[in-house]
């Protein structure tokens, strides 16, 4: 009998953003995901009945016979709960999915171990295409880098395999390229509120810088006041916050950094 | 006889980054530029090839006979050139192109003036599409308000009326959308250089991240460490940073940011 990779018992040990995005996007692709575990039933019920899985809340209760365990928790619950997780699952495959946490931290827990890592912005409310996200791939034994290159293949095709060391550095440039330019559009939707302006009317600039990148080096991509740091444009701006010396403190220091960027 | 708007002799003053994507723009929707200002030749010359228009270096030669004069200039440039730009145009329509200055820096200086806005982020290695581009019109005349729309809408599917005050805060978030954005992809360029790392593989992120806030709001599209405030992640980045102090009071600064305004 042929059995292909879809037919792996999958469980996942998480129900955040990125296990309900990942689940998701593996069920769709005719995996079996056969349980869902999280801390809050909620989570772990409303992910189970989108993957057709068994869910629970009970660390004791998770499944011991699946061959794949995805753990996607918050990086301090993951290493509190390291010990429980690992137990009576000899046989199978364990990954976590974070940027930040070591391929390592599964030794002397595990026999076959290894990371699978998305990296991606996911939140519940959105469906995310997988095609071009890129999976950055590190197992334990050579055979699992190869069962996890395969199943990511599935559903991008992007499949990299990176140590423990390069997945760090690139979760820390993650978080300036994502996290923090999201955390701009937040402190500008604020501003334009407070003008009753809308924020719709931004998305064709947010689009085109993004786009910009795909052609220029962001250095020759960048343009406003600060590169030539035009003293009246900026001492306007920081007049117009001087009610949010938080915004003020984010709008001199990036002014700051921009300007020297472009004095090297 | 039947004079279409195309027909409006209209001379630059200025031959930067917006001015060279606007020139072109309205160049290929067949508006005649007749004559290119800059301060440096090379410029002049290379905006003025491509619009098959005359330039100068000398504003004493520019064409008094033009009917719309379209001044980008450095803010500062333009504050000081302003008696010489406007001297024996009297009859002509004279606009500027910042988000910075209020429309009120013609008063004494022109009959007819105005202000034609595209908010976008231009560079001349780059060519854009206008048709998305929100274009905002100010002028002294209702009738050169008319004039304004009717020529940004040859190029835009969205042009508004706006004031100098919410133009004036339009381009402070713009500041926070675009500069700012792109200077993160910068500093993670930067990082990932350090790194041997290839920026390229950072782009569907960087769309994602983009894509994202067309549906949700940018605060609810928000992830990564700072959320919640993982102590653990945030002090492992830190001491990634270690080398660069800049570096990392920017991730100090945006991090705390971050968690206050998830703290409201």
């Amino acid at each position: 009998m042929n059995r292909s990779i879809e037919d792996t018992p999958i469980v996942f040990i998480g129900a955040g953003n990125l296990a309900t995005n990942l689940a998701k996007a593996l069920y769709h692709k005719g995996f079996r995901i056969v349980q869902v575990y999280s801390r809050t039933e909620e989570s772990a019920r409303t992910l189970a009945e989108q993957v057709e899985a068994e869910y629970t809340t009970d660390l004791q209760e998770i499944s011991k016979e699946a061959q794949l365990y995805i753990v996607s928790l918050k990086d301090a619950a993951f290493v509190e709960l390291l010990p429980q997780i690992t137990e009576g699952k000899q046989n199978a495959l364990l990954v976590h999915t974070a940027g930040s946490i070591p391929m390592s931290i599964w030794e002397g827990y595990a026999e076959r171990y290894g990371v699978f890592y998305p990296m991606q912005t996911f939140s519940k409310q959105r469906e995310v295409n997988f095609r071009e996200i890129p999976f950055f791939i590190e197992a334990k034994r050579p055979e699992d880098v190869e069962l996890l290159k395969a199943i990511a293949a599935t559903l991008s095709g992007n499949v990299y395999e990176a140590t423990s060391e390069q997945r760090k550095s690139l979760h820390l440039a993650a978080v300036f390229i994502c996290n923090f330019t999201n955390h701009m559009y937040a402190l500008a939707a604020d501003l334009l509120e407070k003008y009753n302006l809308p924020f719709d009317v931004m998305l064709p600039l947010i689009d085109e810088t993004a786009r910009k990148v795909h052609e220029l080096a962001p250095r020759d991509a960048q343009t406003g006041p600060a590169v030539r740091y035009d003293e009246n444009v900026i001492s306007n701006h920081l007049a117009m916050l001087a009610d949010s010396p938080a915004l003020q403190e984010i709008y001199k220091l990036m002014s700051k950094s921009i300007h020297e960027h472009h004095q090297l």
